[in-house]
């Protein structure tokens, strides 16, 4: 089988194409700029290559309700043009395949469930610290969206006692991603974070505020398995600093064996490496064509 | 038809019997004491009433995994007798019906979503504030289980700058049930909450952290609704302190409507008001009986 995906990021864009096993066959990077360039490059991409389906996980926010008018659509991004982008439907009008379509983080944690670290859970969460933070949600075994959809790098966070960084997030300051993402490293020590040392004191700070977001996501939502990924995260002395930082924000209050004995196979890197937002795409993909396929079975 | 439908609180167990359009026949309340006791009681109020399925929302924690020894369990509860106690199994010997099983607020948030405020929608949040702080999800449609449940009344929360209150959660101090469950108010200003006044500077602070972890829930998970129960939201003039609270904390980041413009009907009391918690073990009844109908359907 042969089925498309497009890690489509504010950045950049990724397509490839892959198979059922969750295997990338192929794949091709270029610069995101205006959707006319970039959608284009991404038809011409495809265009030859007789998917049976294509998978998208994209920056947002994007509309995701299946009945509003929104649905496929980029909507409120500061990013220039793609604001109230019809993505999906200027794919559609191309390309007469089955589509899956949610945001990148999503994609990721679905990705990391169906062939990652959280394979054959019923629940993941997936974070992905870098320029911003993001979370994918996927619980009782379906991506979450609601009202829009997980925005976790804004929830609110204690500050650290000995912290006086104001925080870079325009709306709220010092929310999560405003005292942790790359950005607030950067803007809060002088240095991007891979020009840190590893035993700098900004990792247990970076730590502290990581640590809190996944305590809560652990009080709210209990999932089976939480991922960390993006650029910030490759620095990998973090995880031992965040498991520890957890274990103390919880102080044993949630008795599962997976937190309190096996942490270090609780929070964890992306089993997909770098490719778990490509795969994650594959996977919508996959997704797609088989409810595809029921639903034309059951007629 | 006859569904039972039982609320098992730490304080009191309420049991019922009502229909599948929601409404309580009748129903009948005790103090929770020995399990042997109560259940005993649960027992002889349904031993005649010819239920064609249970449900139970519980206190907690309980087992949630239905392959898991102590699936139906209460686990690890300070509540004397009651840890490891097999709830569901007891009442197995006695009826042998469907059964629906869960927290007591995950069976709120259920019944609002099938019969009160949060009806037809995909997914809502239930809070429940009084003596303790709890919260259940529902999401796609489904409850949220994961390694255990939703635990929300222990996130932690950023103090309010003028508090110097120390909390009373003995994991967590100033976690969120630490700094606003009805002991902490009373700890804090020396009365109870509904000995009050409206004006008085307590409801500010109470919303302030109310408002902090409904930032984080909707941030997370995105409900379509949120309910907020519990003795300590009988106080009623919360609901618009915490409205505005959660509107100044996001800061209009997520630009949806629901929150923009018609914040009082997304942040809203229980549909079922004081039967949230019975109607929601009906529904959780009601659901077990169509499923084994369903499944006796397609044998």
């Amino acid at each position: 089988m042969r089925l498309g995906a497009i890690e489509a990021g504010g950045t950049k864009f990724v397509c490839g194409i892959g198979n059922e096993h969750g295997v990338i066959e192929e794949s091709v990077s270029f610069p995101t700029e205006q959707p006319e360039v970039t959608l284009g490059k991404v038809i011409d991409y495809f265009r030859e290559s007789q998917v049976e389906a294509i998978g998208i996980g994209s920056f947002g926010p994007i509309g995701l309700h299946p009945g509003s008018p929104l649905y496929g659509f980029v909507t409120t991004t500061p990013k220039p043009g793609w604001a109230n982008c019809d993505f999906l439907g200027t794919l559609r009008q191309v390309f007469h395949v089955p589509y899956g379509w949610d945001t990148d983080v999503n994609a990721a944690a679905y990705g990391e469930a169906v062939w990652g670290s959280a394979k054959g859970l019923q629940s993941c969460l997936y974070y992905t610290v870098g320029t911003g933070i993001g979370i994918g949600v996927y619980a009782e075994g379906q991506l979450v969206h609601g009202l829009v959809h997980p925005e976790g790098g804004h929830v609110p966070v204690k500050r650290h006692p000995e912290d006086s960084f104001q925080g870079l997030c325009p709306y709220h300051g010092d929310c999560l991603e405003g005292m942790a993402a790359g950005p607030a490293l950067e803007a809060r020590w002088g240095k991007k974070g891979y020009e840190l040392p590893a035993d700098h004191a900004a990792w247990e700070r970076e730590a502290y505020y990581i640590a809190q977001s996944i305590t809560g996501a652990i009080l709210m939502l209990s999932p089976q398995k939480i991922i960390l990924g993006g650029g910030v995260m490759k620095q990998t002395h973090l995880f031992p600093l965040i498991r520890e930082a957890v274990k103390l924000n919880l102080n044993g209050y949630v008795s599962a064996a997976e937190i309190t004995e096996h942490i270090d196979n609780y929070i964890v890197a992306p089993g997909l490496g770098e490719q778990a937002g490509l795969c994650g795409a594959l996977a919508l993909g996959l997704r797609a064509y088989q409810q595809a396929h029921e639903k034309a079975g059951a007629i």
